[in-house]
């Protein structure tokens, strides 16, 4: 029987979610996508993603393929996949791509966004999907400590020890800070990340904007290729994967 | 011992919520607050709010009052009070008022919003806050029709059948509808609500959208004093209790 690949567009709200990747204990968004899909195609079937988040992180656009042998137009499947699923993981597009397309193995640009919230509360509309703050933050100076980030770099001070990678070299295409009302969103976008790399990053340039650090410090921070130079690793609640690109 | 009266400004998500009000079955916000306040100060005290908001409705700024005979400054309770309240409660302001200013029998001025998420598909990070909709809306049409609710109207038409009110007069000074890139956000800013009101007036306007009414139904609908000749309650989790002033 020939199979096909079928791609989907995969957003979630990570908050009951032991991440996305299947482990022993624990639900995750990668073995909920296999238990949906394994029942829909009476077949099993496990999913290849994008980008493997950690708990707690949400998602608008992480991106996984599976293979098929179903006769099930690869356009529909959305539907039938979110009737399966829980409501905080809704399939957003679904459609057949070459059978060797791999979502890691292929050029693609990932957007993730870190949103604080700066109020004098907080406020519990917005404490799923924002990290709360009741510091003052010097936007510019983050702003210009996040323009150093930009290019490529070796971000290995921006890994999680243990992490295994075979290169720490990475590009960021885009890094910014925009205030929208009380929130602060850090933006970046780049052609990979590494482990816990973007908050990392949040949590150096929140240092920046406390003015704990000066924004010229991320270049020794980058020089140093050393996870002890760099900031706390920001809570993962104020993650998300905004959207993935690729060729 | 003189008492004191303190005035709460309260914001939650009213998710996991029977609404407002205490009842016999289930955990109300109003309870959590009596229950906080009591813990907190040793004494049993009881919350007069302003807004008895639906179960599932959220806010940020509702308010409330209570009577206190403890000497913490009123200034102070906010912190004190949001140790002891679960994370969907937030305290967002408190302060000490006239012994005899009560909530509900005071002029002010309430705002809500309903939100209608426009997408394909839902989105996860949206699903508690906004009322996942996949029509295509006009929302020329909505306007038009949201500003023939502005001024003093008799609104038994947009009031629950059964409803126990003297009457049914209230005075909206806004009524709009506003595109928020996918988001479809119904405002509506007037002296008081019925029982439901915001939802009906929402439901309402989401058939004119569709193209089922139009807009200058809204004239008959008033007319009729007649909750039938109004569209259905639209969901609870769309809505929001903005803010709340008063003099």
């Amino acid at each position: 029987m020939e199979k096909k690949r079928v791609r989907l567009v995969v957003a979630y709200d990570g908050t009951n979610y032991h991440g996305w990747q299947v482990q022993n204990n624990g639900v995750t968004i990668e073995s909920e996508l296999n238990r949906a899909l394994s029942e829909l195609f009476q077949e099993e079937i496990q999913v290849i993603g994008a980008s493997r988040t950690d708990s707690g992180v949400h998602a608008l656009g992480n991106v996984a393929v599976f293979d098929t042998g179903s006769r099930m137009p690869a356009e529909k499947v959305s539907y039938a996949l979110n009737q399966r699923l829980p409501e905080d993981i809704r399939i957003q597009c679904s459609e057949e791509v070459a059978a060797d397309w791999h979502p890691r193995y292929c050029e693609s640009r990932k957007t993730y966004e870190y949103r604080i919230y700066r109020g004098q509360f907080p406020l519990p509309t917005k404490r799923l999907y924002s990290l709360f703050s009741y510091h003052s933050f010097d936007v510019e100076k983050m702003q210009e400590a996040a323009a150093y980030l930009v290019g490529e770099h070796d971000f290995k001070s921006f890994c999680q020890v243990g992490a295994q990678v075979q290169s720490t070299v990475r590009t960021l295409y885009q890094a910014e800070v925009e205030e929208q009302g009380e929130d602060l969103v850090i933006r970046v976008c780049g052609n990979g990340f590494l482990y816990n790399m973007v908050r990392i990053i949040a949590g150096t340039l929140m240092e920046v904007g406390q003015g704990k650090r000066k924004p010229e410090d991320m270049l020794s921070i980058i020089e140093a290729k050393d996870r002890a130079a760099a900031g706390p690793t920001a809570p993962a609640h104020g993650l998300t994967l905004m959207k993935y690109e690729y060729r």
